[in-house]
C-alpha cells in the first residue's frame, strides 16, 4: 500500500524549492543579522554579546492610550566571556540556527519538535546544549524578542486548540475552507495563522462570540446559533493559544467584526478576557498583534445569579486561591479605574462564590443560547 | 445586531419539534422502561431496586476470541430502601430523566452540563442530589451499562480533542465535509460520531495513520504524507477521546481501512495502544463499539534507538513510575502472551529510557515522515 521510498532530498534542494513568502525572507535576514553581529564583534577583536529585551515583569507596562500590555525598552547584555551568560548566549545562537533551517526548508515544528532539533552533547564534552524543555522554552522567547518576530514567524508553532463555524470563508494553505458548513466538529483553529497561510475570502457574519469551553461551543453550535445571529463562534479550550488568539485579532482589525466573550464568572474567567483583551504578561511582546482592546465580555457576571434567579446549588464556593487571584486582578491597572469591572470583582468577592456559564443549563437546556446572550445582545450590554 | 428575541419553544413543543431517531426511540423506551420497573415494583408493594452490571476490576476480563476487553454478567442490585443505597438509586433515576429530556429535545450535552441540570436543593431539606461532578460521573456510566447504550446514545458527550485530514468525505450533521481540504488545521472530529450524525460518502484512502499528538500530526500534515501514501491522518491529542475511538473504529470496520498507530516509545505510548485495540478497563462496557483489535503498532520501539542511530541526549530516563508501569502493562493479559511485546517491554527497561516520536527529528525535521514511516509501511514492520 505504500508507495515506494520518497528520495529524500537534501536541505538545500529543499531550500530552493520551499518558496520563501516576503515575511520569510524578512525573518531569515534578521536572523542572519543577528548571527553577523557576532562575526563582527569577534572580527574586530571585542566580546561578543547580543542586546535581549528585558521580559521581566519590571519592563513590562500597560499602555492606556493603547490600552494594551507592552514590554519597555530595557535590554540585558548576554556575553559569551561571562561564565554566567556563555551557556544561555550559545543557546540563543543555536534557536536562531534551528529557526534558520526551519525556514530555508519551508517547515514549521512545535517547541518540542525545536528542541530536539537543536539537543545533542556538545563534542569532546559531556555536557548538553539544553537539559531539558524549560531549558530552551525561554531561550526561543528571547529570539523572538530580540528579532522583534512572532514565533510563528519563526516557524515555531503552539498546540492546536479551539475551533470556529460561523458566516466566514477563508483559505488556509490553499484550501478554500466554509466555517458555515462545518458540521458539528467544526474548523480547527490552526496555531499558524498568518496572512502568509491564511486569506478571508468572504465574510457575512456581524460579530464574533468566543466562549471559553468546547462543551459550551457544542450548545452553540447545536442550537445554530451562529445561524440566527448571523455570528462566527469560536471556542478556545479554556486559556485560548496563540493561534486562536491571532485568529481573533485579525478577524477583529480586518473584518471589523467585535468580539463578545462568554466565559466563566470566576477569576480564571476575567483572566482571560484580560488576556484576549489587553495581552499577558508573560508575552508582552505580542500583545501588539494579538492584544484585542475592544473585545467586550457579556458574562457570566457576578450579579446574573440574582438576575437569573439560579438555584443555590449551581454555586461554586470561591477557593482562597480564588479569593486571592480576584484581588490581584482588581488591582491590574487595566481594570483598577474601571468602576463597573471593579463592581463585577468586589460582587463575587461578597457572593462568596462562582459561576459556571454551564450553570446556566439549570434553567433550560438551550437557556444561555436562547435567552441570556441574545437578551444580553439586543442590550448591548456588556462590560468592557 | 441581533435579531429579535427568539420565542422561546416549550420543552413539549421541542420534543414534538425534534425528529427522533430509530437509535434516540430504543434508547427512550429503554429509559422508560427503566422507570416502568420501579412503578410495576411499588404497585406491587415491593421494595424497589435495579440490577446494575458491575463495573468493578473483578467483572472486567479479557476475551481472547474477540481480542477485546469485556464486561462479565455480575450484577449488584442498587435499592431504594437501603440506607447505604437510596442515595446512587435516586441518583440513577435522575440521570435517566435527564437524559430522556435530552433525547426528547433533539439535544445534546457535556457531562457537565448533565451536573448542571440535574443538580439541586432537595425540597424541604438541604440535601444537594449531586454534591460535585465525580458524584455524577459514575451514575452516569451506570446507566450507561443498565440500558447497555452508549454514552453518546443518551445524548450526553465527552470533550472535543483530535483533528483529521485524509482522502476521505463524509457527511456531518447534514454539512458535507472534504477532509483532504482542510487546510492545515483539519476537521476537528466530534465526540458524537454515531451514523445519525456522520455518514461516509467517499472514501479512497488506503489506510489510517494515527498518531499520538497534534505536534506530530502538523508534520504530516505539512508534509503532505496522507497525500502521497492516500491516507487519512488523525490524532487524539494523547489518549484519544472516545470520539476519535468510536471514528476509527467506525472507519475500520465499515471502509475496511488497516489502523496503524504512532505513539511515543514509553508506557503511557504503549497504554494508548493498548486502549485503542483492546478498549480500557474502566469503559469495558463500550469495547464492542469501540475497541479495535486489528490495529497495529508502527512504532516508536525500543530497537529504534539503534536502528534509526539516535543521539543518547534525546533519550529521556525511565521514572520508577515508568519502570512500574511497564512491569504492568507486561502482564495485561493481551501483552502477557505476545512474545514480540514482552520482547519490546523487556528492551525498553534494559535501555532504561524512553523516546518520544518527536526525538526523530533530530535526524531531519522531516525524517518521521519521509523515512521512519514510509519505511515500516513498505515493509509491514508492524507490532500487533
Amino acid at each position: 500500500m505504500a508507495k515506494k521510498k520518497a528520495k529524500k532530498p537534501t536541505p538545500a534542494q529543499q531550500a530552493r524549492k520551499a518558496k520563501l513568502t516576503a515575511k520569510d525572507k524578512k525573518t531569515l535576514n534578521s536572523l542572519i543579522g543577528m548571527a553577523d553581529g557576532v562575526v563582527r564583534q569577534a572580527s574586530r577583536g571585542r566580546a561578543p554579546y547580543f542586546e535581549v529585551p528585558s521580559r521581566s515583569l519590571s519592563n513590562v507596562k500597560y499602555s492606556p492610550t493603547k490600552k494594551i500590555i507592552e514590554m519597555g525598552s530595557s535590554k540585558n547584555k548576554r556575553e559569551l566571556f561571562n561564565l554566567s551568560q556563555a551557556r544561555t548566549y550559545m543557546q540563543t545562537l543555536l534557536v536562531g540556527r534551528g529557526c534558520k533551517e526551519l525556514i530555508e526548508q519551508g517547515k514549521t515544528t512545535s517547541i518540542r519538535g525545536l528542541y530536539y532539533l537543536l539537543k545533542h552533547t556538545i563534542d569532546g564534552t559531556r555536557e548538553e546544549t539544553f537539559n531539558d524543555q524549560g531549558d530552551c522554552d525561554p531561550v526561543i522567547e528571547d529570539v523572538e524578542v530580540t528579532l522583534n518576530a512572532l514565533r510563528e514567524e519563526l516557524h515555531v508553532y503552539a498546540s492546536n486548540r479551539g475551533a470556529m463555524v460561523g458566516n466566514i470563508q477563508l483559505i488556509d494553505s490553499g484550501d478554500e475552507i466554509d466555517c458555515s458548513r462545518m458540521g458539528s466538529g467544526g474548523y480547527a483553529i490552526p496555531s499558524i495563522v498568518e496572512e502568509e497561510v491564511m486569506q478571508f475570502v468572504k465574510c457575512d457574519a456581524d460579530f464574533i462570540l468566543h466562549v471559553e469551553k468546547d462543551t459550551v461551543w457544542r450548545r452553540f453550535n447545536e442550537d445554530k446559533f451562529w445561524k440566527e445571529h448571523n455570528c462566527i463562534l469560536t471556542h478556545g479550550n479554556g486559556q485560548p493559544p496563540r493561534g486562536v488568539r491571532r485568529l481573533l485579532s485579525r478577524m477583529h482589525n480586518e473584518l471589523g467584526l467585535p468580539i463578545y466573550c462568554l466565559l466563566d464568572n470566576d477569576p480564571w474567567g476575567y483572566y482571560i478576557y484580560s488576556v484576549i483583551k489587553q495581552g499577558s504578561i508573560n508575552l508582552a511582546y505580542e500583545s501588539r498583534r494579538m492584544a484585542i482592546p475592544g473585545a467586550k465580555f457579556i458574562g457570566l457576571r457576578s450579579r446574573d445569579y440574582e438576575l437569573c434567579e439560579l438555584n443555590p446549588s449551581v454555586t461554586i464556593k470561591l477557593s482562597d486561591n480564588d479569593i486571592k487571584r480576584a484581588n490581584q486582578i482588581a488591582k491590574y491597572p487595566w481594570f483598577e479605574k474601571k468602576k463597573r469591572w471593579q463592581k463585577e470583582i468586589k460582587k463575587m468577592l461578597s457572593n462568596g462564590f462562582k459561576l459556571e456559564v454551564e450553570a446556566l443549563i439549570s434553567k433550560d437546556i438551550s437557556y444561555v443560547t436562547q435567552e441570556y446572550v441574545p437578551e444580553r445582545l439586543a442590550e448591548a450590554n456588556f462590560l468592557d
